[in-house]
């Protein structure tokens, strides 16, 4: 008989010389990055945020469309998608990175979505705050957790679910946590969690639970698959693991010049260059960049452009450059205002998540 | 001294037991295919339409761009995206297929974009035609090609270019052709090509030159990159082969039940499912389509969609199944109206061109 087992298998991680499969494959040519060279956008565009769904995008009648606040509350509420609009309108410019960005450069790499380093984006989501609806529903004081349920189904590591995020009640109840319906003005688009998605300025990605449907109030801690299973930072398959939160500081470099198509390897004419990018953290803002164009031996202080996004938002910043002909490798190191800064070893962990390893772009300068 | 050739190497065929590389991996990160359960859509939302960028996506100002007419023609014109826009208005449905799709089903594997099945879309296409502005300008008898520059640059199989790709006269005379300035009714994103773009009805993608700046009419076969080297059907890298034109007709199933994360295998509960999806071909319209579900043994007719979208837009299509539990194996096969349909056995030419093999879809339906 043909069971879940069948088609799900646990976890792993690749062997010393295994190379990307044709599932991980799969997964890269449905999800995708940011296009690096859209760093240059403040806000993302539509079509260039990156985008992780783990299972399909549903397909959901914003007309009908409810939320549900249950669980232990005084007062359960179903408020439907055009009340929540007639509700209090904040829009916050938020960078979202996904957990797993980088992960397919670990050694071991954990085999899962095969991300380099371009799981990011910038954009601005429009909603309503959560915390009031929390309060009007009436929180239980013995509160711990708050659960997030999106209407995308699937199987993960044999386990059949909704997908299913808590956060801890304190976190839940930050004034930024919204509920959204728009990203950069416009309605929520499919893939980005139509009509609504929670929005946790700071977390990685898996926090802010797309195709949001309700909202449930626990006294007992979650222990739901992406609390308990996934989405944990643990060394090896037997280590409980700690949560995956907030965001690693990390900066990336938008590489300049020209690409060749087949290597990505970027190509500059000798002389004056501006390289720049954006950088970001979930924990603190940024407060310094520093660049490198030798692959990390030494560094030099980038120029912070304003901060004109919030504590959310990425920031932008640039560097003065003038290579002669040769081979360059450019990267550039954040580092926030809570002193955390990004490693030149790779921070691993058995999931790949919260890896802010430096990024390296291979530049070749031609000769005059 | 470090060259283009250090960065730039020959196009190649895969080991028989070579994965895919990082530098595929690098490609599929940044391009995207479009989600399958996005076939659900008869018109693909923003950011869900497949996009292949062979270099960088370009930074233009809309208030400023231009587009020159010259070459072989009497009258020389520059027309501003603004006079573009005052020009008597199209809009179109068309099908975009990548002329890579299913490239990296092949074996031996071609090393490029490594396309599964997804790379398709289907958007509504705005803009004004083509033909009136060449007559405008004046074709010389004699010309034989015209010439689209884009504005996007880079080396590819180490030779520096913008992107061209040319057209027989005949072909860029066809009055379906436009010069398109937005997608489902807005502007055109960057990434497809803003402020301006060439629409070639019933081609595949390549000939779609994106971020478009000038169009040059020659009395010279073009030996351009695009058309002289790469988009050729050839056996080896000997054959001068044929050039890459018209879509092949392909059938896709939009995969039913719900997936595993990892495997994306389809699960199923025993009973009633309405198998679907979307068929096209750029030779002729789509005549019938039939679907299997034993990977090719069988085969039954699907229903067709009434067409809505014209002869360049794919064509909806539905079958009835009632699975007992086990495994199946889904496809579809289109045929048009030219009498074209899709092989069992792979078609294969070393760059992986026009590859329109059955897609296969794995199913398991659980026990009752």
């Amino acid at each position: 008989m043909t069971t879940v087992d069948d088609v799900s298998r646990p976890s792993r991680l690749a062997a010393a010389d295994e190379a990307i499969s044709v599932e991980e494959l799969q997964l890269a040519a449905r999800n995708h990055g940011i296009p690096l060279e859209a760093l240059r956008y403040d806000v993302t565009p539509a079509g260039l945020h990156y985008l992780l769904i783990h299972y399909d995008i549903p397909d959901l009648d914003p007309a009908t469309h409810a939320l549900t606040v249950d669980g232990a509350v005084d007062r359960p509420l179903t408020v439907s998608l055009a009340e929540l609009r007639e509700r209090p309108r904040v829009t916050r410019r938020v960078t979202l990175e996904c957990a797993g960005n980088g992960r397919a450069l670990l050694r071991p790499r954990p085999v899962s979505q095969p991300w380099l380093v371009e799981a990011v984006g910038n954009a601005e989501w429009t909603g309503t705050p959560l915390a009031p609806l929390l309060r009007e529903a009436g929180v239980a004081p013995d509160a711990v957790d708050v659960v997030f349920t999106g209407a995308d189904h699937g199987i993960e590591r044999g386990v059949e679910q909704d997908y299913q995020r808590a956060l801890p009640v304190t976190d839940a109840m930050r004034e930024e946590v919204l509920l959204a319906y728009e990203m950069n003005g416009a309605p929520l688009l499919p893939q980005h969690g139509a009509p609504l998605r929670l929005i946790v300025p700071g977390w990685y990605g898996m926090a802010h639970v797309k195709w949001l449907r309700s909202v449930t109030v626990r006294t007992e801690p979650f222990d739901g698959y992406q609390n308990a299973v996934a989405y944990r930072l643990r060394q090896d398959a037997d280590d409980p693991g700690v949560p995956v939160t907030r965001i690693e500081p990390r900066a990336l470099v938008r590489p300049p010049g020209f690409p060749d198509f087949m290597s990505r390897t970027r190509v500059l004419r000798p002389g004056p260059c501006t390289v720049d990018g954006r950088a970001w953290s979930g924990h603190a803002p940024v407060v310094s960049v520093e660049v490198t164009t030798d692959g990390g031996a030494t560094w030099a202080p980038a120029v912070l452009d304003e901060a004109t996004g919030g504590d959310f938002a990425w920031r932008g910043w640039r560097h003065e450059w003038t290579p002669g002909p040769g081979r360059y490798v450019l990267g550039a190191r954040a580092t926030d205002a809570s002193a955390r800064t990004q490693p030149v070893e790779q921070p691993w962990n058995r999931g790949g998540f919260a890896n802010n390893l430096i990024q390296r772009v291979a530049v070749v300068v031609l000769p005059e």
